[in-house]
């Protein structure tokens, strides 16, 4: 019995944070300072990017997983406390690497707006893992994902000679892959036991925090044009990034919630499916945004990922949750992972079109494919590496059988008074 | 037995969504295309402002009508779908129009601002109807509402030389009265039966779905200014129009709280009161609110705007329940419909008083006064036609004792489970 | 029995309201006029700061004390009524004001930008008070804080010297000491009794209205830098105010989140903890903010306030409910009164460091110790003035045993029906 006990985390939690909150200050006292002064109106249009960016980040992702019965109080908190050292970790590797590229080295606005989207990619992973891992283990995936997006950023960068843009559009799928290999390797390490049968219970959505949920996705997409459209430079590309965004989460939306009615016996409509297919339109044309120049093709492809991201939810389960053994109740194969590669494949289309000579095409598109294997190969390689470091005893990671529960990181003190 | 269970919506719903999806591509394929390069600076403003409306049209209207007890997943979620469809048959419309004009015919994010403002009286018609229809039902509303309102702004720009932001203050007006039209043409067709108590069952707010709609009055309420002078074209006027809606929405905050209090033998507040009468003062101000020079005469039209609401949501249930057999659980016609009006009519004079001579007055207020009478008798016709095919049994709609029921529309995990 | 049920604010309530708010009516009409036409750009920036200051208002702080079980219509609700108060009384007193210093008397955006920013102590402190005093004492206490602060601000303009970004920065302090006392008095005029155990379980947090304080929180957190950033003057001390804050908030999550689980036998977190000193690191930057030159600065004032947030919700309740007999459930006195003292003592430390010479350098302190010294003294003193006055029999103050409940105040439609 004394086992099903959470095991206390009393003195790992505050030990880990606290010793990497502090080694964050010291490094940002030896190689962190502001820039010079900027002008007045750049710096109004970029807080409101980052306002935007903080605002998806922080409520749109963190409401968006907090369906679970009596996991949303987790789901929240633990996506801020994400999302604060993320934002962190990734200001100061991308310092490091500016440095090696011998780039502007002085911190500004633009760091944080950076920092914020390199931190997508954790967030989006940790939908995958939230409820079968502490707050320790979250920590760590968040140190080791954010390396490891920063390596992959790095290559890419200096072999592919790709975007920024581009890099970070990627990351839906980095974040996917990787997160689904994490969430892989800490249910294989596991015995299944009688746990599993009140862990149905615990999955189910009660009605309110699935409107919580709905919140976080009427946020994502809201502000989805904003992700999109803010590492593109050029003034009209990012007006065609924000239209061609807007359009496609518009077609997802009604095409989302058509097929939901499709694929149940009765014609109702799934809750799950609705909160991730929506966004599958705002994915997919992420990466083609801005070169996407007809509202049809936008639309197109909103309409195509909204299909992808059913289908998914309706036959992918079957596949993941038997054969291979995951457990995705949060969706982010079929809402980021499929949408993302989308994407990706309809951006090498388009980016090799103006090429005049079949050899440039040719070299071109064998470049994107390389790059996006890369992010595909570093993606799992990581997942697969920060999984296998997770299962260690050491995090002490909840017991099956208190998966998505509330209780087991909580003070409840309705609780704490009935003792 | 049988007939008490929810007709299938299997195949009408994704067949007519999906259809009516090509076919929107399709036109914007052969009809719409991106405009030419337009200014950084002018592209951040209207981003800003398409951003307000969007939370507003989403988030706002979204979650206002989701007090009832067991019909708040619907309210969100048609909400979203009416917006993503409306949003497209209003941008086609608009063009469509403007060649008719021989206007600027290129798509850009003023397309959507516009097209987002012209779904608003779509989004105030369904707060009615909500509940009482299903999706395939407030589709084809939407697509009827969008074109009569497309119809009648084409009407009030080309014969009665009304400016576009007065056209969509109107909308207010228009929708109201549409969508109390088509609640009394579905009430009307259905057989009074057993289901009529369990319904007062379900239209009782719950406590947490009430702060869900209090967080969509909240942000209507912070968002208002922005909707009232998205269209005012003069900078001045812009700040104005700024200022006058947030006197008139700080006073009737006050108004609707003292005065539901007012109204109740014990002196206890009403929620639903609340949550319309505080946007009474935003919508009444709407229509002249360019035109007013002093803080204290938007501060006497919130007041009335307050008072009007709050005596409307007391007297007017018990005339509209028994006389005209209408239900109307939102209470639009006292939020929108009665202070639309007295906008409208304040606009009316104020628009008049700089007039020099006799003749000119009385020549601009025979226009003005038919302009307003256009908007109603065109929302009441069509709301009469709209209701009256909606009734036809091909849509399938739901039985009465599955009215307010988010069963009836939802696939719920946990019944699934019981199965 | 019968002095259990709620005593009648029938007549009370709308009377003072209305009559407050034809008051101000007049006020405004005789008094205040709009100003003459600005540029579009200043427009734009202007009120993109009101509508974060707005949001957090409303919603941040609205949501932020809506945890209790029966108590979130009540937090919310009443927040609004107060914020729309409090603004239209402190743009009036800012007017005289100004007309005292012959500075432009002329109301603008700016206006609505002070006033609400005047306002956010009045709703720090109801926080204290909220669920122990009815709407027209909360009415009353907007009234006597936001003419005590005003009289504060005016006396450390003339006296002091102070800038206007540091006096709102004081305003924490003042609105928790002067919460904090009003409590205290309200809490002392009331004899014990039986009601005292029905309250704990009322003053309980429901998972999702814990919920939606996380959202209030979250919207603090979001839009903190804009409230920090937003009376700042220069360009460049804007960007650091922004970039300070940004800092400081993420690291006093990650140092809350890691310090409530170590003050948990079993390591686990406290949501109320986290709720209040997330933004502990907000406050206390806020007014050393624009001076703070290097980010790790930032970062240990956001360590320092995240340690003496949870430290003093640790340890305070103890002191404060048994010595003082104060009951603090909303903790604002860690949350905005200790770190906001810890900022002040900062910022006095920081502003002397730049004299040249020993003599200006203790003549610089002395001021500014004098000043905030001043702001608490003021805060104490009319905090126990309203406090006392609240205590009269004229106000209707709601029974001890229905404190923390809605009932008191709302109407709710299925007890209405149960009758």
């Amino acid at each position: 019995m004394a086992s099903k006990y959470p095991r206390s985390l009393r003195c790992c939690l505050p030990l880990c944070a606290f010793i990497l909150q502090v080694a964050f200050i010291l490094l940002f006292w030896f190689f962190i300072s502001y820039d010079t002064p900027q002008m007045q109106q750049k710096f109004t249009v970029t807080y409101q990017v980052i306002q935007d960016l903080t605002l998806m980040a922080a409520l749109g992702f963190g409401f968006l997983s907090s369906s679970f019965r009596r996991h949303s109080w987790s789901s929240v908190a633990f996506n801020l406390f994400m999302l604060a050292l993320g934002v962190q970790g990734s200001i100061l590797l991308d310092h490091f690497q500016n440095q090696l590229f011998k780039e502007d080295v002085a911190i500004n606005l633009l760091s944080i707006q950076k920092g914020t989207m390199s931190t997508v990619p954790v967030l989006i992973s940790a939908v995958a893992v939230l409820g079968k891992a502490n707050l320790v283990q979250l920590a760590v995936m968040v140190l080791m994902e954010a390396s490891a997006f920063g390596v992959t950023k790095f290559v890419k960068k200096k072999y592919f000679h790709v975007e920024d843009h581009i890099i970070t559009m990627y990351g839906h799928v980095f974040g996917a892959y990787f997160g689904l290999l994490v969430a892989w390797c800490l249910s294989r390490s596991l015995p299944r036991g009688p746990g599993e049968e009140a862990q149905t219970e615990k999955v189910q959505m009660a009605t309110s925090s699935s409107l919580f949920a709905m919140l976080g996705t009427l946020l994502l997409w809201i502000f989805w044009p904003s992700f999109n459209s803010a590492l593109v430079k050029e003034p009209n590309d990012k007006k065609k990034a924000v239209l061609n965004t807007y359009y496609a989460l518009a077609v997802s939306t009604v095409t989302a919630t058509s097929m939901s009615s499709l694929s149940h016996p009765q014609g109702k409509i799934n809750m799950v499916h609705l909160h991730n297919a929506v966004l599958a339109g705002g994915v997919a044309v992420g990466t083609p945004c801005f070169l996407i120049t007809s509202p049809w093709v936008a639309m197109v492809l909103g309409l195509t990922a909204g299909l992808i991201s059913i289908g998914g939810a309706k036959c992918l389960p079957v596949c993941l949750n038997h054969i291979l053994q995951i457990q995705n109740p949060g969706g982010i194969h079929y809402t980021f992972g499929l949408p993302g590669l989308l994407g990706a494949l309809t951006y090498i289309l388009m980016h090799g079109k103006n090429k005049n000579s079949i050899f440039n095409l040719t070299n071109q598109m064998i470049n994107d494919f390389g790059a996006l294997s890369f992010v595909l190969a570093m993606g799992m390689a990581s997942g697969l590496l920060t999984g296998w470091l997770l299962t260690a005893k050491v995090w002490r990671a909840p017991h099956t059988s208190k998966y998505f529960d509330d209780q087991a990181f909580w003070e409840f003190p309705h609780l704490a008074a009935g003792f």
